[in-house]
């Protein structure tokens, strides 16, 4: 039986570690580090900073893990997202396997909450129902979507009323749901808040949330939508690589 | 010109505080400590052991804060929250000038996550309303709903697919959204997971999350609700008083 803990680390600020997640770090020997395509410059610094900064344990390892490429989207998305996870699976058991002595603690650092459009948990439990003993557990981090809201002072929710946490691909396809006063939108890499009808919408935008590079946009949608749209063109050219996150919230 | 922190503490672990708070603690001069009817317990305890543990700055005041009776709910709740927000700021603002002094840092702890179902942010967005002039920043915490999902190892969306987090209110109001397949609810006071049809859904169900006391449930909503009821009725009767959250998942 080998054990696993899979721990948040936030969304770009080391600070939003939890004093649960810097113990956690603090009993991993051997830590598995996805290659993952575009975020990874981010995400590689961060981890880097929270391990120099919190870890005081003499001896840990890390692993990286070469992450296969996820085919195209096109029509099928469940199902490529399926043999991604398969594939990934496969990858992380014979790693487990090779590189987690009995007795030993692996670890997973995940960007943000795992709770929240991420896929390592899904992964664990496939690997699981490959029949590879394994124990877990899972230490929430501070989410994009609390530094969107902490940074602009928001409570996402109106008094008494729900809150949609959605996608991008979701918003194109549908828009802003008739029956909703709140909606998250994460994961949008086509800018969808541009595409949908403004009127009677306030938008609350951010890019970099927590990290150093941090921008913050809002407004009536009908006012700062392209101001948006620039200056995400721009801050993406500058990094080479961006993650925003916004509200949208019908007004009144 | 005053300075307020909003510091998120998470929902029953002292450990789910992040090294933000824990430093944002540590910058407080005065706390501002309200005294809220039920939750009054849980809450007390949680603060004092964050305070014992984690503050090392010698000299800090804790001023209590009356809270005003709620109006009952009846048809107006909007109205009433409201009017109630109005006393609250006013209190405050009665507090913030007799206790802060010039260059005085003022706290405000909340529970789980400041941008989730609480009217710390509006009631200081009323003070400052009145024209009391007051700068002030939040510090997301661990919210209650991560707290349930790392506790049951979930994922709170479907692959590509949205979350909604709604109220027992709302819950018992419409019942089970048609058009969503992970339905997070807060707020319930009067069950309303066993009040709606059944079929088809799951339910991840935990209570006191992250404290000593936590309890969790789950299964197939038409098997677990009863249990989950009287579990929660002995579980209330045992520590007088009782905070739950729980996950609707539509199967398959
Ligand atoms: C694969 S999801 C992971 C979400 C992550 N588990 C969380 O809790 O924030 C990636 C999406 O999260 C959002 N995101 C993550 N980090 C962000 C940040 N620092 N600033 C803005 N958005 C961010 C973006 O919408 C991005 O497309
Ligand atoms: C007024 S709201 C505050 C929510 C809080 N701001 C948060 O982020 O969790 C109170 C509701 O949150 C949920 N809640 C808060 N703490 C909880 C806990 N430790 N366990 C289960 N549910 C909790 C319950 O649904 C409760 O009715």
């Amino acid at each position: 039986m080998r054990r696993i803990r899979i721990i948040g680390i936030g969304a770009g600020n080391p600070e939003h570690l939890t004093l649960q997640a810097v113990r956690a770090l603090n009993e991993v020997d051997v830590f598995f580090v996805p290659d993952k395509g575009e975020e990874k410059a981010a995400l590689r610094e961060l981890r880097e900073e929270i391990c120099r900064r919190y870890i005081e344990k003499p001896a840990y390892r890390m692993v990286p893990l070469r992450v296969p490429q996820r085919a195209p989207a096109g029509s099928d998305y469940r199902g490529s997202v399926d043999d991604w996870h398969a594939a990934l699976a496969e990858s992380y058991e014979r790693l487990f396997a090779e590189e987690l002595g009995e007795g030993e603690v692996g670890g997973l650092l995940v960007w943000g909450d795992p709770a929240l459009y991420d896929s390592t948990l899904r992964i664990i439990e496939a690997v699981r129902a490959r029949g590879f003993a394994l124990d877990y557990d899972v230490i929430p981090g501070i989410s994009s979507v609390q530094a969107l809201a902490a940074a602009h002072r928001l409570v996402l929710n109106r008094i008494g009323e729900p809150v949609l946490i959605t996608t991008g691909r979701k918003l194109a396809e549908s828009g802003m749901p008739d029956d909703q006063g709140s909606v998250v939108v994460m994961l949008d890499g086509e800018q969808a808040f541009a595409k949908i009808p403004p009127e009677e919408l306030d938008i609350y935008w951010g890019a970099y949330l927590g990290a150093e590079e941090e921008i913050l946009a809002s407004g009536p949608l009908s006012e700062v939508a392209g101001e948006i749209v620039e200056r995400r063109a721009e801050a993406r050219a500058a990094h080479g690589w961006i993650m925003d996150t916004y509200l949208l919230r019908r007004k009144g």
